[in-house]
């Protein structure tokens, strides 16, 4: 696009921290050079997001920086991999400079919280989009993976479930189902903290690499499309079903405290983007996981186990009782 | 997108020949997973094409699939690297699944043409545009880059400049200015040869390893803005100027046959997207050079030669004498 050069001069120079040591050749040229690291493999992920399809028209250019990279980097955490260095190609339809300014000062802040390097992508015009593909460093043998669930094994979920799908909801201005017993400026505080759990989710970069330089752990996904969703992925690729218990799910104060109980699990369940990760433990390493994960603070719950069989099917339980669960809504129509 | 699995399962997983040894998670999985290889380096550029911006909407999906990989793989080449992996990030108005069966086809055609992986990507719903990371291995130290360009040194371009600008100017069926004199159907068959230079230019690939490996050049650029604003990037970082002699400019007979002289010149000096390759040669290693390219069927030509002083600029000489030249147009006015 007319301007590129000043652009990328302009906009993308701007991390305030030394340029990691691996990189030899940064942005500004055609092509990145980066070092690699002797004994490890190299992750890579790549997302879009377009405008109307993953995010509001009406999202802050800051929102979007932060929400392109954390979904990124969530996918090297789900394998648990060390972030090192993303491009970014940026499709506009015009040069604004406000929005530049407020949108590359977010980027390196993210780029910056987690020692990882911009070296480089494109800046198009076109109807506003962005295609970020990130590259992290795993040790060789310790990646996280899909395939390795086994029966007996447990299956544990980060922070709380269904706030990203909530504060989605309450960003599309639908009537929330807000309950009604509660005092207002309590209920507009956690409609807050939904939508910031919408627009801003932390990518579990430190769970993931815990969990995979420990070993304690070599089954993990990121939720992105749901916890039925992604944990069919898991269930799908290890030949396995799983059994889980509903009251067991994390559902935050915020959550209950807008939504009604089904309203909240539906969330949970099928509600995407929350960026949690859903992972497995064996038997033998539970008590030394959850040490482990309490060392450096990362909320973890156990929401069930993997059992045999039925390959990808999940069966639910609510107070010892199984239950059925819509798999698209989430709702138990019987309960 | 709705039925994302679907379309990389059926279009996107079709290689004809086995998956590269260092690819250890391919496409399918959120990451990909590489082996690194010791003592290289790893070389990453990213490119989007954007429907009105970069391609016109009559292109067939076998155009655009090809020609999104090459303007990538000309990037790497500019650097002398191997290709080696690619991530597709597809962004789809709609499911159209013949265009999706002929784009595939032609992308798995032109990696497997180069031994490369397709080994992740995105594909979601918006207006059509794609973006290419593409991957590279380059040994230690053997980059091509921009800065090292030395008083003395000779100017090289690889095949025929302007073909490309000349039959972008033919499909979008501004009357071609051709010359009488020739028969019709030679002139259509050269309009043709035009056209598929633009839809299908040449990566190249080979040269830029040939001289990256044998180290008989260190300064290279793929011509994808012009030849005269991308040489002048070369001239900007190693800080010197250049002499350009116009009668060496190596044009096509298809060029000649379809345009008169000062547009031909102004194509090739301004034009872009030939991705053929600039490069800078020292005296020493002249013959040498020539030798080798001779040896790998690549054609190239000497158009000029590398002087001090005056940071960028280019002077232009015809039949041995200066002329002046509009930098924008590539016309000169005085001539």
């Amino acid at each position: 696009m007319n301007g590129e050069f000043d652009i990328i001069q302009r906009y993308f120079t701007a991390s305030t921290r030394a340029p990691r040591k691996d990189v030899v050749l940064s942005i500004g040229d055609d092509c990145a050079i980066t070092e690699l690291h002797p004994n490890h493999r190299l992750v890579i992920t790549t997302d879009t997001l377009v405008e109307n399809s993953h995010f509001l028209p009406t999202i802050s250019p800051a929102d979007l920086a932060y929400k392109s990279l954390a979904v990124n980097l969530s996918d090297l955490a789900a394998v648990g991999a060390e972030p090192a260095w993303v491009s970014l190609a940026l499709t506009l339809p015009k040069v604004d400079h406000q929005w530049l300014a407020e949108f590359s000062q977010s980027f390196f802040q993210v780029l910056d919280h987690y020692n990882v390097d911009l070296i480089g992508g494109d800046t198009t015009k076109g109807p506003l989009s962005l295609t970020i593909t990130a590259h992290g460093l795993i040790p060789k043998g310790r990646a996280l993976c899909r395939h390795s669930a086994k029966a007996g094994d447990w299956i544990y979920v980060s922070g709380t479930l269904g706030d990203s799908a909530a504060g989605l909801h309450l960003l599309q201005q639908k009537s929330p189902q807000c309950r009604e017993s509660i005092e207002e400026s309590a209920v507009e505080n956690a409609k807050v903290y939904l939508c910031q759990r919408h627009l801003r989710p932390t990518p579990r970069v430190l769970l993931g690499l815990e969990l995979a330089i420990s070993g304690l752990s070599t089954t993990a996904i990121d939720i992105s499309d749901g916890l039925l969703a992604d944990l069919g992925h898991i269930l799908n690729r290890s030949q396995c079903s799983a059994v889980i218990d509903l009251d067991k799910l994390p559902l935050s104060e915020q959550l209950m405290r807008c939504f009604d109980d089904k309203t909240a699990q539906s969330f949970a369940l099928c509600g995407g983007e929350d960026y949690e990760l859903c992972f497995t433990v064996s038997e033998a390493n539970r008590s030394k996981m959850e040490r482990a994960l309490a060392n450096i603070g990362v909320p973890v719950t156990c929401i069930g186990q993997i059992h045999q069989g039925q390959k990808s099917s999940i069966q639910f339980r609510h107070q010892g009782k199984p239950v059925m669960i819509d798999s698209a809504t989430g709702f138990d129509h019987f309960r």
